[in-house]
């Protein structure tokens, strides 16, 4: 699945208007023309807390993704295909201008501030654009600043938040202050289902280091901070982490959050590996850490804010501050799950596998008992299902299920309590949990009733794009990009393709969206041993519907020891292993379109289906399952 | 193919020894550690002018690739795995230390620099590296600042080379004097060959300068300097280019070269669209441009020297001119070919298929005949097909006649008089010419005698390879990383992979290789219509052979045009279509390891050979092609 969004509460086109007008006033005080106030927060979190949802809290939209700019007359909202609909919905078309990214004649953020350059030109002024350089990675603002440059736009980084202001003054103080943040209980993860204690984590991090000669690490994302720890917390929907910095050194390690809901039990606990911070120190230490004398730091520069680039860069820790630009060593390392890890990630995918399993029979029987269901009675009861299980945390995204023509929506996240299952129609069903300590997430797409042969067809392509990218052989160095093709290939000739990747790491108890690794044309970071990764190839076509076949796999070592062990194998091979055992569904899929290697690959996994499940399964459940797969 | 060896007369070590000691006097005087002379020159030239090679002038060493360090007291020489053997060969090794990259414990240039780092840091003092900053790219001059900053080395341009200044002196001023360079004469080529004049060229390079906002273009690169004026030269081996440097303004267009060579006639013809001035005017004519009034220069990093780079950052400029790094705009529009370059490359791709698959029908009659053959035989007897061709211009680069163990060899550039062709073993041709107005590039792998089943079932595994990749429908934005997945999938299944990418660009009567396109998994650049690639997959196994099957190919818009018109196609959709037709050796093919795609297009692609080439066959050769594919 791909992020969702999280709705809030409406918001009245009187209070925009009025949101608007403060932030304006903002604008000739700080010589800016125009402030941006970017999706993301501090931490670059594609989920975020209440409290910073700050383009949520001024123009109403809720989604997932989308950056806002603020010009002095105007106001845009720039929106993904997913979101073309929901902004519509969501925001005052008279005081906000929806930019609806895809379409023709439709102006990016970027094309819109080059507009902005252009008619600033024409009065000999440049065009100032203010941000709070805590909300943009230092890569973006790179990108932006390298794109605007040229068009006379100057990028102005101002220190204070413009949203967490105004709403800390009259009337919205009081009608709608800032909510707290950063207020889940921290629960700790012993080493039986993280494999790794803080110390030795802590002590590959630092060897890392060394390698780039680098001796303090100031780490911006909330998943690194939460497995280096081995700590999680519920600060942010979905994702099991809580709101923190942390910086790294070679004796020292810095944790800044919250203090006052971290148990005296895990004080102890954590006292001998990190010194514990208020959150609001972390910019300080910072500073005086790289002042003392001559160090380098290590700054990612995709996942650190420009904010903690301009304190490293600061005037005053010019002669002693050198920064090494590099990938966070705890991203590569973090994403390569040791043995505790991956049992931990294959019994929470069981769980949601049987959970998902016993939601399609329940459709089925439902469905012959003759009952109406709806999108919502679907998407609440694989919920239910997932629940059941032991060690439930909650949802790893919210559920998408969407029928007829609404599965061909990618992000559908709003499972409708009136929209009908009907005969004949698609139902797409893309969710997933957090068990303690495995995070989970698959896709599939049933018949309702009898599919046409275009439906058998398509599903049937799509399905032959997912085994062949599942049961690919490939030599250690493939990337991501290699695989995307692989998948695709045969889709191709069908003539069908599908607009988004092909999949994407997950986290070990973590985030359902985590790096380096993924599978898409943009990733040519290779695939290793221990990586969690999505395959999940579809087709969609507006009106008609949509399909996508999602199981998450962990990426093997399948080299065979060399007989002569003084000569080491050449070349190194990989494959996948699945860690979802869900049935597809038999009536969507044509054989005669499979080769033998598919059909061999398809008649395995729905064998391992039935022995993976069938422990837990009663007697009723399993003869389903076997009627289903015979 | 890929770049090859350019032999130099041998060098005696007493002859390096001194050249060493003349390089090392100026490290003091020039308050530098160490002295970098890589591979490249001022044009970034894949094949350099003999004037240019100075790493080949002070170590011996000839191969295309390869970097030389000169330190106080030891001088390092770094070769990849092509050039292991030969570095060994012509390097005085107790002079210079050969660095075989890719073998364990052999050390990086970085890595080397980072080790004189780390003995210059326990001095307390940093170790500053010297180079010519017109020998590098401004990409490869960050990369290796971003690795050895964290290390203390300090990157030192000097405004002289010093190889240049050291053979100026005695005694190499008379014992081996620089060359004279750019002196080839220039020759124009008409709209019917290139399809587009020099007003419309510049006009489409102008139009996407404004895109990006700039008003001066400087060009580094000779094969697009040769594209946008229509002209070639053959200044250097295998590239029909010439040495020049152009800038490119909204009103002017700037072109430096040797002009002793330029025909009154050529500048009568050129004067309307361009200046031409003296090659050695190029830098202060660009300052000049730069420091009048305020300026955006168009920079390539990729594709620039640091040089020219360093002349728009000077202190001078600094009040005037803007730099915008983004891709020279001719590299794109070059590589998409335009219908009349298209006819070309046909025609002469036609022209070499005719005299590889003559050189076939000759090998297997000489065989038939009892001749002993050796690699250099078959080498001379391409190339003799190849002159006879009307039009021919040279050879696009050397030809790799590599038998038996020698075909492993992937860049097997010196075929040898002495090395007989042995039943049972495998002859690797890789072979191209330069046609006016077309470049060419295949390779063939043939049995001598009868294969065993390992050498039909490897070459049919990567026969399998080629047909997939160059069978396979793609849509739109499609990447070359993608497509080098889709080759290599059924190769991986085998087992089986090579260690080269999949394809290259390639120019129309330019060069060999050339950018933006590829197809390897380094590649994030989309193909597009008129872009001309090999597809050259390959399995090499030291000592056993190498197979490599390639041929060119054109990528071409498949979209079936909608019948309703009103309504644009959603997706479109490319191929490709080859422009290589040589037959494959089917004593080498095991038609039962196909699929039924796989089997369509070999048989389609054996008839298209036969009426591609019949016309000009006579019926002799005809009655063998027809055998060699019944």
């Amino acid at each position: 699945m791909t992020p969702l969004d999280l709705l809030s509460p409406s918001i009245s086109s009187q209070s925009v208007h009025e949101k608007l007008a403060a932030l304006r006033s903002l604008l000739p005080t700080n010589h800016v023309d125009a402030y941006l106030i970017p999706s993301a927060d501090e931490h670059l979190n594609e989920y975020l807390p209440e409290a910073k949802r700050r383009r949520d809290w001024v123009s109403g939209f809720t989604g997932s993704a989308g950056d806002f700019l603020l010009g002095q007359n105007q106001a845009w909202l720039f929106v993904d295909s997913r979101y073309h609909e929901q902004a519509e919905l969501e925001v005052n078309l008279s005081l906000i201008q929806v930019s609806k990214l895809g379409l023709d004649e439709q102006k990016t953020l970027e094309e819109t501030l080059e507009q902005l350059g252009k008619e600033a030109a024409k009065t000999q002024a440049p065009c100032r654009l203010g941000f709070d350089p805590f909300t943009i990675a230092l890569t973006q603002f790179r990108n932006l600043q390298k794109q605007l440059e040229p068009w006379g736009v100057v990028l102005v980084p101002l220190p204070e938040n413009w949203v967490d202001r105004v709403r800390s003054q009259q009337p919205w103080v009081e009608t709608e202050p800032l909510p707290a943040f950063a207020t889940s209980k921290l629960f700790y993860l012993s080493d039986a289902v993280t494999g790794e204690t803080i110390q030795q984590k802590l002590k590959r991090v630092r060897e890392d280091m060394q390698k780039s000669n680098t001796e303090i690490l100031p780490v911006t994302k909330l998943d690194q901070i939460a497995w280096l720890y081995n700590l999680r917390g519920w600060d942010v929907p979905y994702n099991p982490v809580f709101i923190a910095y942390t910086i790294i050194t070679q004796d020292n390690a810095f944790l800044f959050t919250n203090l006052e809901r971290v148990s005296s039990e895990l004080r102890q606990l954590l006292a001998e590996q990190v010194t514990l911070l208020p959150y609001e120190q972390y910019a300080e230490t910072l500073k005086s850490l790289i002042s003392r004398s001559p160090c380098r730091v290590l700054l990612d520069p995709q996942r650190t804010t420009m904010g903690t680039y301009r304190i490293l860069t600061a005037e005053e820790v010019k002669d002693t501050c050198r920064i090494v630009e590099t990938q966070n060593p705890i991203e590569g390392i973090k994403a390569r799950k040791n043995a505790v890890e991956l049992d931990q990630m294959r019994l929470a995918n069981l769980k949601a596998s049987r959970a998902k399993t016993r939601t399609l029979k329940w459709l089925t029987d439902q469905l012959a008992q003759g009952k109406i269901l709806t999108e919502a009675d679907v998407a609440a009861t694989v919920e239910r299902f997932y629940a059941e299980e032991e060690g439930f945390q909650g949802l790893s995204f919210n559920t998408i299920s969407g029928a007829g023509s609404n599965s061909s929506i990618v992000h559908y996240g709003t499972p409708d309590p009136e929209r009908e299952l009907k005969s004949g129609e698609f139902l797409l069903l893309d969710s997933g949990a957090q068990y303690a300590s495995g995070t989970t997430d698959d896709t599939r797409t049933v018949i309702i009733g009898t599919p046409t042969p275009e439906q058998v067809e398509r599903y049937t392509e799509v399905l032959k794009a997912h085994i062949n990218c599942a049961m690919q052989r490939f030599p250690k160095g493939t990337t991501g990009a290699q695989l995307d093709g692989i998948a695709r290939s045969t889709l191709w000739f069908a003539g069908l393709d599908y607009g988004h990747g092909t999949g994407h790491g997950v986290g070990a108890f973590l985030n359902v969206h985590e790096g380096p690794n993924g599978i898409s044309k943009r990733v040519s970071e290779p695939l290793e041993p221990g990586m969690v990764t999505s395959i999940e190839p579809g087709f969609y076509e507006p009106g008609w519907g949509g399909i996508r076949i999602e199981n998450l796999y962990v990426v093997k070592d399948l080299t065979e020891p060399n007989p002569d062990e003084a000569e080491p194998p050449k070349t190194r091979w990989y494959g996948f292993e699945s860690l979802t055992y869900i049935p597809f569904d038999l009536r969507l899929i044509d054989l005669t379109r499979l080769n033998g290697q598919q059909r061999s690959w398809l008649e395995a996994y729905h064998q391992a289906v039935v022995e993976k499940l069938s422990p837990e399964l009663n007697q009723e459940e399993l003869a389903w399952l076997r009627l289903a797969m015979p």
